[in-house]
């Protein structure tokens, strides 16, 4: 049986654990929903934020609270931590794993997690490093995909946006390799495509997929997009961002295109590449998933401090 | 029977509410300094601050823990979470609210709170948005008064100060419209005067008050001064704010006017406006006001969770 | 019977309190390592950090924690609270103390504990006050060594680096004044020797020490190394810095000349003035050190919490 200790990046989850733990996210949304549990009073999670990301701290705290647990934070690790007198993430880590139970990583370089793990006494969870991986994130996006659905398989998805430095889309593409049929469709302006790396991880695994950049068309045959934020800084001019973000914008009239049953997602937050009219339709499933970032996180917590999957 | 559920501003507390709310802190304190309680121990409360304030912040929060619940936060909102990405309150609300089960809420903006209500799935606290209101500051401001007076009918009340941008002031007025012959005092520096709309609910509601200039005459016949800070960047130039300033002070001399029983408010933090000689003074009850906080929040805490009044 | 109310500088502590801290500390070993406490369940400590520390802040609030309580702070009071609005220390803490039943102050001021001390209705322990002192890490210290050596008598200890502005070594050196036959090595370089205060109270107690700068001759004798780090910007040139510190530094060449029974500690967080290659020799005690914190500052909070020692 596969065990979850440190969770690092989306590539150790098989189709077994994931399983396990989309059941596990079903029973936590009960426990959340009612009256919680004092499971882990004696325990501590600490929070380690090198950048900032409320959201994403917040989820998970709120799932440890919400398994009867403590937690210890900071918010902006780098700039408040020992980090600024010339102290390596390993010193850091090797102290706070000695004060908590459970720490989760978010990290500015790619492979700091990793790092991390090596040297910490406890369960380390990556929660995002640079831009490497968000393995929660997209455990979340398959849940959500799993729940609404329910199944992955054959399943239609589009990805659209900041394909290069949008951690989430590398993490779900890899997850999505433990699926049978499956069909990704990656569409992104020409400085942010997928990397080669991501691509060939899906030839190895046998998953299809296509690289195009237009969304009409695969808003006629997808079932499932998943939309990210670009970032203006990763273009030469605001005239070419303007240009290409533009390009690929969900709005009422790509609505128009898609399947009825389709869904539409989105790590979140969103600037304005799905419009504010989008929220009122049915296939607007984006808040619906980030409230599943809390059931799947408690999941993913419970396995940690248990040591087991 | 009124309810609270969101606490968005002043004018939605009329005199049964009030009532009920100053009986309930006294209970409140009563818990706060024995064992505290267990009732809210699955209860999670987000304090979200956009601004900054590590004392309303922690006057919310241990209110909380008090309460038995838990809290998670952000001491600069702004700063620090999604915002920065060009998300919107609205945004940030709706997902937050998924994650607990109240928010408090300081925000820059006039409006805020209510924005947040609109879109919030559990109920909303307003501490403090822009130059609009503080209801929770005045709830605690006029709980002090009825706690040490023994009522509020009758009773003259100075208010001192920036009274355009100090929302204290906006909502301690509303919540004295409440009240049978109160008489407001207000003096100010030329350019932070009561705003025209606080003067046009008095009317309304029939509470006497006048504008006034001369701290010693008032101080002669009020009952309660609150007193609050200028901000000298509300002054074209230094030398203004120091001649506005000076004329509003509470001190010693100022104390030889005023009436033995007279009573001494202030939201705090305060810088020179009132002298520190004051302190020793048993009419100086700005650090009973302050401790007063932590009871009245309690109240509001425990009418929001429970979702009655 | 000596009791713990304040902590306020490693002065305060005689020989029969530190004894009965470190019986403490071992049996906080116990609890934090099984099922925690809930004693304090409904007991608050804050966290006041006007300077960041997150290794110190994380180690009070683990502490908290695995006793059972709750815990509010502040990652950077100095920047956030109403201090820039112009409020004293004094005002600060006397409303904290109402909202909480211990209060954690990390200041940049030297005497800064001593004078929240004077106002707060609650214990105040002092986590360090600019260049002053930081009592509870050389508590740790000197819990470690007593924890290692099974003695404090008659050891010979090192300290070297920047012992005019290290606070630790001023508190250590306090602490040290306690016991039998103790020999001191102060090793600086010139512009960041030990105080002259920090010699007179040695030389009131009657404990031998001596000031070198050949680190090579001390390492053949000593059986402790307090290294600490030294400040770049204490020196005139960057050319001198490195001068100074590459004189201090402790590395495989001079573990080689050191007893083999020896312990090496350090506050942390380390720059460069501990080699990396160190950390395998069992010798090197700062890790094991750091966790020790989390011990002696449990029995500390329960020792002010019980209002007794």
């Amino acid at each position: 049986m596969s065990t979850l200790y440190h969770v690092l990046g989306a590539k150790q989850f098989d189709r077994a654990v994931l399983d396990k733990l989309f059941i596990s996210a079903r029973e936590m949304e009960h426990v959340a929903k009612h009256a919680g549990t004092d499971r882990f009073t004696s325990k501590i999670m600490s929070t380690l934020f090198f950048e900032a990301s409320t959201r994403t701290r917040f989820s998970f705290e709120s799932a440890m609270h919400r398994l009867g647990g403590r937690v210890i934070g900071t918010e902006n690790a780098s700039q408040f931590s020992s980090t600024i007198k010339g102290e390596t993430l390993e010193d850091t880590i090797r102290i706070i794993s000695g004060y908590s139970d459970l720490i989760v990583l978010r990290h500015t370089e790619i492979g700091s997690a990793k790092r991390a793990a090596a040297v910490s006494s406890v369960p380390v969870i990556n929660a995002g490093d640079g831009s490497g991986e968000h393995p929660t994130q997209a455990l979340l996006d398959l849940y959500t995909i799993q729940k609404e659905f329910g199944r992955i398989d054959g399943l239609h998805i589009a990805m659209i946006g900041d394909l290069t430095y949008g951690r989430t889309v590398h993490s779900l593409s890899y997850l999505l390799a433990n699926y049978q049929n499956v069909h990704i469709y990656f569409i992104a302006p020409d400085n942010v495509v997928i990397p080669d790396s991501v691509k060939q991880y899906l030839d190895d695994k046998g998953i299809k997929y296509q690289e195009t950049t237009d969304l009409v068309e695969v808003a006629k045959v997808a079932d499932v997009f998943y939309q990210t934020r670009i970032q203006k800084e990763r273009f030469p001019s605001e005239e070419e961002y303007n240009k290409a973000a533009g390009k690929y914008i969900i709005d009422r009239h790509l609505l128009s295109f898609m399947k009825k049953e389709a869904m539409i997602l989105h790590p979140l937050p969103r600037a304005g590449e799905i419009a504010i009219e989008v929220d009122q339709d049915p296939r607007a499933a984006y808040f619906r998933q980030a409230q599943n970032g809390l059931y799947i996180r408690m999941a993913i917590i419970e396995k940690c401090l248990s040591g087991k999957a």
